[in-house]
């Protein structure tokens, strides 16, 4: 699969363009850039800009409405509930992480729940929101079901990321890990190589363990048995209850408590909307103590764990955030790469709008990865 | 090792009187006795009465002071923070949940942060707290450091454990969970039985996976180096740094916003208690809809994940806290199975403070284990 790179700058302007020719308007495709591209340049590929093809087709089968907007279906001063009315799920993220951040401003925390909403890009997109405005934030999401609970065959929880942020010097601390061992993404990269898996990231149709990426991919969308691994591994023994079981909190804080569907009926429920369902908190966490002191504290904390003693043969410990401000800053600098097939795509769909590609991106550098 | 199993009555009775004679009032008493006991009731053997003797030691040697009352240091409606001023945890944690409760039922939510505190027994009572008052309920503690950050060899994080409840007919759920892929409590097992540990539960001094249970618990507690694997597993393939980023935010909750001391310094710091810090949070799920159909949505997903089909081979799959619920009433009717040991240590107390043991408590069977 060979890579190429190209400038930030030229790449936004084309996304924002074509967001437009969708049917956005111009700050809503902003919105939805700013979102794509953020995975681009930390560097998860799988929630990028390789989503704007497969959200076309989702716009245009009708399960993404390009004119709806969220609605507001319940609020008190530190929470919200509202319904995403089958729009963006970028679109209602940032609204509700907004309302969240306004509440924690005002009260001290805010939550927002979303429900009827549609793939909302990478939660970490969200809790950096609230990190960068001087909160701590915390964002989750369910998705169709992918995740085989312990003892289980039939996937009936969605990946489920977890993402929390909170600010600290010189990193923000920066989680955003789906609740599976590895992540479909994953799955399909060792499918494109044709390497087998590892055992133990994902389940056959019967719930054993399978080293065959290919049936797993197949099997998933037609729901016929098989799945991911929850986080912990197969059955109890290395915990993997406990990664069911935060996969299954994830459901209860998106789908259940927004009054909308669990992972296992996500995108089934096709003639409105995918369904998918956000959890959005901001805290300010001056409500708690010196807010200098609690940073100051954080950030040695950190350090403390980074300078830590390393296991024989490793190098380099690493605290979550510091690898994706590493990756932005290189992306920035030496351009975002793009693999051959989504070049393809971008370039197919600019040709269907009438949009000179070449005017916007120039492939600097070309990657056999 | 034999199991005595003695009545629950009996035993509360007992364990009762034992706190008195520490030296704690007859409500205290009663609190730090329902907690140890509840996780003897769930079958958390290493949370229970197992501890009352070493709790005796860490009060006489300063680390617990009896006659401390956890202060309030600061306020707000939604939320508060406590410096528990190195009394009993469960002290502390009853006191910061039924803030959190009261702030939920009058704000709609409510977030206790403790510092300064000690062992407060199992997560899962205090999320259950809030959980029985029709609210969700989560608490964390953090611990002294047995969890090695990814790549590391030095225990940097405490087990510190994620505990999150909510109401669902005819099992609320309730996860309790050690970020750790086992606790500590699992490597005493291993080494009291004598038996190699699997590999990927705990790392040797050098940071490299070991099988050897006694050499943990040897190194651990002089800090030698080694400990725990985070949830996930060593390294980064089957998701380690999950579990080092879920076991650090823990450390983030519960020691970092409340001004306390992170894992690393929890009980070197003897001279003013142990300084162990905890989180809680209850809100309440009305304010985001009509709460009787959000918790039978909740009860009907949970259902349907115990009723999904199962792998080749397994008969069951559990939802969260039905485990707990079932040990529960089975040892209301047949007895709370003490070990041979902890037997021992109950009875030498007894007998140093002048209680008759046999009066409270009567082994009906015993069950080698």
């Amino acid at each position: 699969m060979t890579y190429a790179k190209v400038k930030y700058e030229g790449l936004k302007e084309l996304c924002n363009i074509v967001f437009e020719k969708f049917g956005f308007t111009q700050e809503d495709s902003e919105t939805i850039t700013d979102v794509l591209l953020l995975s681009d340049l930390f560097g998860i590929e799988s929630h990028g800009i390789q989503r704007l093809v497969k959200y076309y087709s989702e716009i245009k089968n009708g399960l993404i409405k390009v004119d709806s907007t969220p609605k507001i279906v319940k609020e008190i001063p530190v929470s919200a509930t509202l319904d995403a009315q089958a729009g963006m799920g970028q679109l209602a993220g940032k609204k509700a992480m907004n309302m969240a951040i306004e509440k924690a401003k005002t009260s001290g925390m805010g939550m927002v729940v979303v429900r009827n909403s549609n793939h909302y890009g990478i939660a970490g997109y969200y809790a950096r929101m609230a990190q960068k405005e001087g909160l701590l934030g915390i964002s989750m999401t369910n998705s169709p079901a992918v995740i085989v609970p312990t003892f289980g065959k039939d996937a009936m929880l969605g990946t489920n990321p977890i993402a929390i942020s909170m600010p600290a010097k010189p990193y923000p601390f920066l989680m955003d890990i789906a609740t599976s061992v590895v992540t479909r993404g994953k799955i399909e990269v060792y499918n494109k190589r044709h390497e087998p898996l590892p055992l133990g990231l994902a389940l056959d149709k019967n719930g054993e363990d399978t080293k065959d990426p290919y049936d797993i991919l197949y099997n998933l969308p037609k729901r016929l048995g098989g799945g991911l691994v929850p986080l912990g591994g197969s059955g109890e023994l290395t915990g993997g209850h406990k990664g069911y079981g935060l996969a299954l909190a994830v459901e209860m804080f998106t789908a259940i408590l927004s009054g909308g569907i669990t992972g296992n009926y996500v995108t089934l429920n096709g003639s409105s909307g995918s369904g998918t369902c956000h959890y959005f908190c901001a805290i300010d966490y001056g409500i708690f103590g010196d807010k200098k002191s609690i940073e100051d504290s954080f950030s040695k904390y950190l350090e403390e764990l980074r300078n830590s003693e390393k296991a024989k043969g490793a190098v380099r410990i690493y605290t979550h955030g510091e690898k994706e401000v590493e990756s932005y800053k290189d992306k920035m600098e030496n351009g975002v790469p793009l693999n051959e097939v989504t070049l393809k795509e971008i370039e197919d769909i600019c040709k269907y709008f009438n949009i000179k590609a070449n005017d916007y991106i120039t492939k600097f550098t070309i990657d056999e990865i």
